[in-house]
C-alpha cells in the first residue's frame, strides 16, 4: 500500500463507537456500487475500470501522444471540468513546476476552460512560431467553453498549416457513436478516442480523457493505471475496519452529521494544488445537492498558514481539515551552516528543507486539533505515476461511498444547466425566448427597486 | 468612480431597514479609523498612505525598479503571507499571461513562499544561465520560510556572481532601523527600501513590499498610487448611503448575522486568481478570531461552474457571493460564423467573447439568486494599474470597517504563530525544550490509542 488513510488525530473529537455504527451502511453502499444498483448506477463504469480498460485502445493512445510529442512543440488540451481539471492535476503534481519552460518537453496549454478573451489572445501569443496539435474533449462537442475555443483554434491552424495538416494535427476525445463533435471527428476523419458512456466526467481522468494530454507531458501512463489497479483491489474489500477508502468516506459522513460544514484539503507540495482542484470538483459536484454535503475548500501550506491560516486557527469551528503527505520528496536538498547565523537558523543545519516541511505539518495538525479542527491524513509514500492513480482511485471510491451513505445519487449535477440556461436565454439563442422574456421582467424589475 | 459596488441582488434576502440600523454604528467606525483609535490602532498607517507616502522614497524605488530590469533577466522576489500576495495579485492581473515567457519582459519569480525542496529545485533549474536579482522581503528577517530561501539563493549568486556582485543584485525590503535583515542589509550595504511600521503585511502592497516587483514586471505604479488616492477620497466619507465600501462590509456584516458562513469571491477572468488570494488574506486573518468571521473562500467562472458549481447552486445554503466584474475587457475577439455549425454556436456569431463572458456571469448570478445566494458585485471600469490601486484600497477599507464592526481587532494574527511554536519546538530550537517535552508526549498517547 503506497497510499494509507490515518484518522487518528481525528479521534478527540468523535468516538469509536460512531464508526462501528456505521459499517452497515458503509458495507450496503459498497454493495450497492460493486452490483451496479442505486442511483446514478449507469455511471459506475469507473468501479471496474482501472482493470477492464481496452488495451488496445490504450496502446493506440499512447501511440498518438508520441505522435503529438514528434509533431508539435505544444500540445492545446481543450476541455472544461471533467475534461480538464484532471489531466491539469496529473501534470502540475508529476512535470516539472515550470514544464512549459524546460527544453526536451513537449509543452502542454489548456484553452476552453473559460470565457476570457484576454486568456486565449495571450495563449495564442504564447504559441506563435510554436508547431501545435489540438486534443478537444467534449462529450456532446456543443458545450459553450470548449466549442468556441475549437473554432478559434481550428480557425487558427487551418490558417497556418492548411485545411489537409490541420486534419493531421487535431485529436478528439468524445463519445463513441453519438454528438456533434463525433460527427465532426468522422467527416473530416480525425483521430478519435472514446469517453466511457458509463464513466461521468468527474470520474474521467484515468480514460483517454485525462489520459492523452498526461501521456504528452511525458508521464508514464501504464504506472498510473497500475497504481489504480492497486487500488481497486486494495479497496474491494466491504470491511470498513481494514478499508482506509471507507474509513475516509465515513469520517466525512460522521463529521458531516456533527455539523461540521467545510473540508479543506490540505497540501504542503505547491504542485499539488490542482489535485485539489479536481477533488473539489469530485466531492462539491457529487455531494452538492439536495442542500446537502461538506464544502470543499483547499489550502497549501505552510504558504497559506501566513494568510488563511489565522482563520483556520481561530475563526469560526467550520472545518475538518484533510493534509495530503508525501513521505520521502522527490528532492532532498540540506540546510547549511551560515558563518554569521543572522536569521537565527542554524538550528536547522545539517536538517534536509522537506524536515523542516514535514515538522511545520506536524506542528500545524497539532496546533489545528488544538483550535478544534479535526484531522485526517492521507499519506503517499512517494509522489509518482503510480500512487497518483491509487490516489485517484481512493479519492474517487470514497466519494461514491460518502455520497452515498448522504443519501445523494453521487453521478448527477442538475444544477449546473441552471446558469446555462440563462446564459442562452440572454444570448438569445433559438428555443428560449419564453425563459428571455421572463429574464428580462426581472431584470428591469431588480434595477427599478 | 471606476470601482462601484452594487448589492441589488442581494436585497430579496434582507430589508433596507438593516442597512439603515447599521448606517450608525459604521460612522463610529470610520471615526474610529480616521482618528487612529481602537484595538490595533498602530496599524492604521495604510489610510492615509496612498496620500502621504514618501515621494523621494518612491522615485528610488523606480530606479531601483529600473536597474534591475537593466542588470538581470529574472528577479527573485522571496517573501510569504503579505510580502508575497500582493506583488503576486498585481503581477498576474495585470501582466500578460505568460509574462515569464514572453520576450522582452523581466521575468519574476517568487520563493519562501513554501518549504517544498521540489519547487526550489525547480525554480534553480529554469534560473539556470539567466542573470537574477533579488528581492528579499522580511521585516524581520528570521520568517523561516524566506529566510531559507534567501540563504540557498544568497549562495547560489555569490558562486555565480563572487561575493561583490552579489551584493550589487540585492535589494532588501525590511524594517527601518530593527531586525536581522535590516542588520544585515546594512553591514553588506544592500539597497534598502523601508516596510512602514505601522501598515500590516496583507495592508502592505502599495508600499514597497508590493511595489519593487509590481515596478520590475513594467506595470505602472504611479497609476496604482493614483487609483489608489482616488479611493482614499471616495471612501473618505462617514455616510453609507454614498460610500460603496462602506456598503460592502455593512451587507456582509448583515448576512454574517443571519448565518451564512461563507464569502465566494467570484472572477470571471483567470487573470484574477491572485487577486482572490489576497482577498483571502485581506479578510480571513482580519476577520477569524474570536470564533468569528465569514470564511473567504474563490472561485474562477465560468471554469468552476463546471466543478464547484453544482454546490453553489444546490449543496448547503452557506453562502454569499462576491462576483468582481471588469466592463471593459481589454482584448476584444467576434466570434465568427461557422459553415457548418455542427457545435450549434452560430447564434453567438457577430458576438464578441466578452459578451457571451458578461451573459454567463449575469445568467449566473440569477440562477444563484434562484438557489438562495445573496449576490454583491463590484465592477472595475476596466482592468489596469489605476482600478488595481483602487480595488486595493476599496477592501482594505471595507475590510477595516468590517471587521470592526464584527467586533474584533482588524489588525492583529495572534493564530499564526500556533504552528510557529509547535514547528520550532519538534525542529529542536533553543528555548523552546518544555513545548518539545509536551509535544512529545503527546504525539506518543495519539499513536497508542
Amino acid at each position: 500500500m503506497s497510499v494509507t488513510f490515518d484518522y487518528k488525530n481525528a479521534m478527540s473529537f468523535m468516538k469509536k463507537t460512531e464508526m462501528e455504527n456505521l459499517s452497515q451502511f458503509v458495507k450496503q453502499a459498497h454493495h450497492q456500487i460493486h452490483t451496479h444498483q442505486g442511483p446514478g448506477s449507469d455511471y459506475l463504469g469507473w468501479v471496474e475500470w482501472p482493470i477492464q480498460y481496452d488495451k488496445d485502445e490504450f496502446e493506440r493512445l499512447k501511440s498518438a501522444a508520441k505522435k503529438i510529442q514528434e509533431q508539435s512543440d505544444a500540445l492545446i488540451v481543450i476541455g472544461i471540468g471533467g475534461s480538464y481539471l484532471g489531466a491539469k492535476a496529473a501534470i502540475e503534481a508529476l512535470s516539472h513546476t515550470f514544464h512549459n519552460q524546460m527544453e526536451g518537453t513537449t509543452e502542454v496549454y489548456f484553452a476552453g476552460q473559460n470565457i476570457s478573451s484576454t486568456y486565449i489572445e495571450h495563449l495564442l501569443q504564447v504559441l506563435e512560431g510554436k508547431d501545435i496539435s489540438i486534443n478537444v474533449i467534449s462529450k456532446s462537442g456543443t458545450t459553450t467553453e470548449p466549442a468556441l475555443a475549437f473554432r478559434i483554434f481550428r480557425e487558427f491552424m487551418e490558417k497556418k498549416y492548411g485545411v489537409e495538416e490541420t486534419r493531421n494535427r487535431i485529436y478528439v476525445t468524445t463519445d463513441k457513436t453519438e454528438g456533434a463533435l463525433r460527427n465532426l471527428a468522422t467527416e473530416e476523419g480525425f483521430e478519435t478516442f472514446v469517453i466511457p458512456e458509463n464513466i461521468g466526467g468527474r470520474y474521467s481522468v484515468l480514460t483517454p480523457v485525462g489520459l492523452l494530454p498526461i501521456a504528452v507531458a511525458g508521464l508514464d501512463i501504464d504506472a498510473m493505471m497500475a497504481g489504480a489497479a492497486s487500488a481497486y483491489h486494495q479497496y474491494n474489500n466491504p470491511d470498513m475496519t481494514t478499508n482506509g477508502c471507507y474509513q475516509y468516506a465515513a469520517v466525512r459522513n460522521i463529521f458531516n452529521n456533527k455539523g461540521k460544514s467545510i473540508e479543506l484539503l490540505v497540501a504542503y507540495e505547491p504542485s499539488l494544488r490542482y489535485v485539489a482542484e479536481w477533488w473539489k470538483q469530485l466531492f462539491g459536484e457529487s455531494e452538492g445537492k439536495d442542500s446537502k454535503g461538506l464544502f470543499p475548500a483547499s489550502v497549501n501550506f505552510t504558504t497559506d498558514l501566513h494568510s488563511i491560516g489565522q482563520y483556520v486557527q481561530e475563526g469560526r469551528r467550520l472545518f475538518i481539515e484533510t493534509a495530503i503527505q508525501i513521505k520521502k520528496s522527490s528532492v532532498e536538498r540540506t540546510i547549511q551552516a551560515d558563518e554569521n547565523n543572522m536569521d537565527g537558523l542554524n538550528f536547522l543545519s545539517g536538517k534536509t528543507m522537506d524536515e523542516v516541511n514535514k515538522k511545520a505539518a506536524l506542528g500545524t495538525t497539532l496546533a489545528h486539533i488544538d483550535g478544534g479542527v479535526p484531522n485526517l491524513l492521507i499519506e503517499l509514500d512517494e509522489l509518482n505515476e503510480y500512487t497518483f492513480g491509487e490516489l485517484v482511485y481512493f479519492f474517487e471510491k470514497a466519494c461514491a461511498i460518502s455520497a452515498t451513505l448522504l443519501g445523494v445519487n453521487p453521478f448527477d449535477q442538475p444544477g449546473v444547466e441552471a446558469y446555462k440556461i440563462n446564459m442562452f436565454a440572454l444570448l438569445g439563442k433559438e428555443g428560449f425566448e419564453e425563459e428571455r422574456n421572463q429574464l428580462e421582467d426581472r431584470l428591469e424589475k431588480i434595477s427599478g427597486e
